[in-house]
């Protein structure tokens, strides 16, 4: 294992990364404003539940609905909150090139140790124009970054070329893909086989098991928003390739993301199963940034009761 | 013919708006600087050729490409420009609500006529929360808004039921097309058939002629950029239902289709033909915003030669 | 206006073909049961109506959820029941090269003008493949050909570029296209715009009007299944760039796709609609094949006002 | 364990179905005449490798692009050189109804021991009309049936909810899935955890292993094809969780799936790679049939090379 130094502020971050690392819920109390005291609540809970780092300004961070103000705010309050106890990585996707490098100046400044990066999201770029995107972004860039793949939402794929190029690029130091597609993350992490500190961390919580059985990194897992024991323990089971405890840990899983994201209609059901849930036991507000809208009453009963049926108390 | 108050500065634009109104390409000199001699040439040569409007930060204009520092400069600097000679329509469309409503600010501020929005183009919403964000948004709005279709990039389409519900919301005024799909936006004006105060406008120049002929209200043609006498032409004999003239510029419109946009590969060969073609004529500079990037030189000796072909200069 | 040979029985066709060519229901009585009466009622109504042609076996004939020996069994009683009245085009599309051309080969026994083919629809082929096909079926094929673009269905669109190489290849005379986008199918009219034999048919009947009065050469509606007077009238003051005529018949159109159509859910409800209005006419039954199924009695019901409203007796 | 009556012939097939089932390539001398030397090689090559059944007639059989005719022969003729050694399904896909029964038929009449059905292709259903469509087909099907998810051909996806529903449809015993989304295939696993007796496998090889380590029941990979014993192995050890075995082996099958598959371009590489290997090896014919090409020399050549790379005499 090997470290890349932050060129900065010379924080290093052990390569490669590994574990559970929540994409953080930002937690707001409208469009335009934090809540302070959820936002304190929920990275004291899922530091305590273990995760073994932190990323804000995600998808589940809805980092596209916020505004740059509030952008730059939350790095700031999560960088101090979490006072280099863990790593912080900060989402810096952007459909402007130099909004994107105002935001990782941002988090340099304020001691987060990497960046995370998806294309833009609104032009969807050819490969050899990603390629070079990502040339170009990096001459500039202040903090280690990882590339992150998530097509549902871009447009756009990574290919496997296109990573193993990008893989050579000074500073990039890993990706993260919340494709859901295992096929094409294999094929990545084949290619860049020869790279022993090149990192691979998966989104979707109902493989990361299976994914880090087989040589996988680790899980940046919404869920652990919630219960960040649950899938620290599932992570350490994997790692350990002990099956009796892989076995029901994954079946909780399932069942949360059976139950609690599958509320509603449309692709926003995550998103909003997941800000309800922490909602309701306590941790922070539910109001999610427009286009969505938090779960009415109706829903939030069903949450309420499928959190019941988890017995979620005990996965605290 | 009615008009609609800019509730801000009392200015009016009479609805349904009607004519030729070009999305105005971001002439820049870097990721972060206009090129403000090419700005005002670009507007000077489209207001001379007759356009009826201008449209700034529309997709044409890589509004997404850009900063906010920027957009907001573009604005001031392009009403500034215009002085009132013709409506000014700036685009405010973004991921996040609360930029969004910043930008409509400052056109307000700068006195522009009225804006555009397409939907938040990360998140993909269903209709119902769609037309929630726009209800939420046009409560706060103080411009005129036109909607704005455009779902290769946005991943989004404005259903016929929400276009006709959005009409009703104070401030929305008409809507843009940038589909390709006639029978839906056919489908759209029939929905709203009653309503005749409500502007339908078509992107794509390649139909612009038979979209007017049979009840549209105009064109935001990429190629205006160029030729603005062309299009306006265009849409005058369309108006008059003059074939002898429309056959022949119809003509020359699929030509600049066919070959201006049509160098190079992927989804940005029009905006690198359009830009590319604007620069060897002499009005602006050709760079373009990340992710993309301009033609090289043997793609501009192209466009050179493409141009010469089109008797450019007869068109100008 | 020259004429294409059928190599088998040497009928001709005047190209380019122009015209309304109603892509006929196919009427059934079960999965693998034709109604033969409906059959024959049907064809009676859009002859007398005024039709340029006949398309069985497309989309609206729902030829890929027919067997074989049925599909062969329509073409035979469909030919014999037209009996040179109007040119008769049957669709060949496949995913099997061979039933392809045995349909082909039943088409020409049966005294079928032409034959109409859409790409392959399982395998996605890319350009090269797709021409290499056309070349490769095209050598044993006995009758003259359209292409058929239906990329919603198929996966694969024509690009411009191998439309026109496909047109090279002897015995393909035109094309039909379903896209519904415009601009697409200019810009494919402008590549071969020295091919003046060479026949471009638009399937959606909401612009069949401004792709006429352009230089189009007609519709392959589904409306005029039910109202071919209402299409050939659309169709013959088009031709006539008669405005007063136009517009009030358009509107009509629109009002069908608006409300027909538009019943019930999912990509389904143009063929329920269309099949349901036919049964109410009492032209034919409205059984439709696996995998969709006929509306039930409240959706028929709907149906029933919805032709009520249109005064639907007048369009007859 | 139990087992599946079939109810022409009395055979059983244990439930749930386990182990490595290689989805057949169909050896082919031109678009309509079977390789037999080549089938009867590659049938004697895969039952040595101790493959626990065989799958005839999906996607990597080209089902789709052979005639009826073909198909039945390709049923028969297998049946008849498997001769009870090992279950025989047969894919039946089809756009039409009636002819997916047509073929079911004949499988029960050679002795098949189930049959694969993926929806119909032409026409995309929603939901319900897919769950219809599947218990209208079960009420005539002869054979236990398995159901196949592979939307990037049919482009429809069996919902969660719809799995669960058909799986209490009587005759439907388990699911193939090619979605390559593992996230979506565990929901659905998730969703039928109370059904010990369904079975699931999964397509992509490249994750074969990640699947059954923890719960899954097997593989229907197409480089089975040409190397049995290596899937077979890997799942094996997969079973046995035995890490020692399953790195390696699965860093071959990756190497098989990064390489072999992805000679030139299109989504037809991983098909034409696949038959030009096998014709490499000298087991049989690597025609393809229409839309697609098998490799000229150059291509061939590299395969050729990489089949040297991957020692593969050694896996055989």
């Amino acid at each position: 294992m090997k470290s890349v130094k932050n060129q900065e502020n010379q924080k290093t971050l052990n390569v490669p990364f590994t574990g559970i690392v929540p994409p953080l819920v930002t937690p707001l109390l409208d469009n335009d404003t934090l809540d302070l005291e959820g936002l304190e609540r929920l990275v004291e809970h899922i530091i305590s539940g273990g995760v073994h780092g932190i990323f804000i300004l995600g998808t589940t961070g809805e980092f596209a609905s916020l505004s740059y103000k509030l952008r730059r705010e939350l790095t700031e309050r999560t960088c101090r909150l979490v006072n280099g106890r863990i790593p912080v990585l900060v989402g810096i996707t952007d459909s402007a090139f130099a909004e994107s490098l105002n935001l990782a100046k941002v988090a340099a400044d304020c001691g987060a140790d990497a960046v995370v990066l998806a294309p833009p999201y609104y032009f969807a770029s050819g490969q050899p124009e990603l390629l070079e995107y990502l040339q170009r972004i990096m001459a500039q860039m202040p903090l280690p970054l990882f590339i992150y793949n998530m097509p549902v939402h871009t447009k756009v794929v990574f290919s496997p070329d296109t990573v193993k190029a990008a893989a050579t690029i000074p500073g990039i130091i890993g990706m993260k893909d919340s494709s859901s597609n295992l096929a094409y993350f294999k094929q990545v992490q084949y290619a860049l086989r020869d790279r022993q500190d090149f990192t691979f961390m998966v989104g979707p919580e109902e493989f990361m098991s299976e994914f880090v059985l087989t040589g996988g990194h680790g899980g940046v897992n919404g869920g652990a928003n919630m219960f960040p024991k649950l899938y620290v323990e599932l992570y350490n089971a994997s790692i350990a390739r002990n099956f009796e405890k892989i076995i029901p840990l994954q079946q909780k899983v399932m069942q949360i993301s059976s139950t609690i994201y599958n509320v509603g209609h449309y692709g926003s059901s995550y998103l909003k199963g997941l800000k309800c849930a922490l909602s309701v036991m306590g941790i922070c507000s539910d109001f999610i940034a427009e286009p969505f809208h938090r779960f009415r009453d109706p829903e939030r009963e069903k949450i309420r009761k499928l959190l019941e049926e988890l017995n979620y108390r005990e996965l605290l």
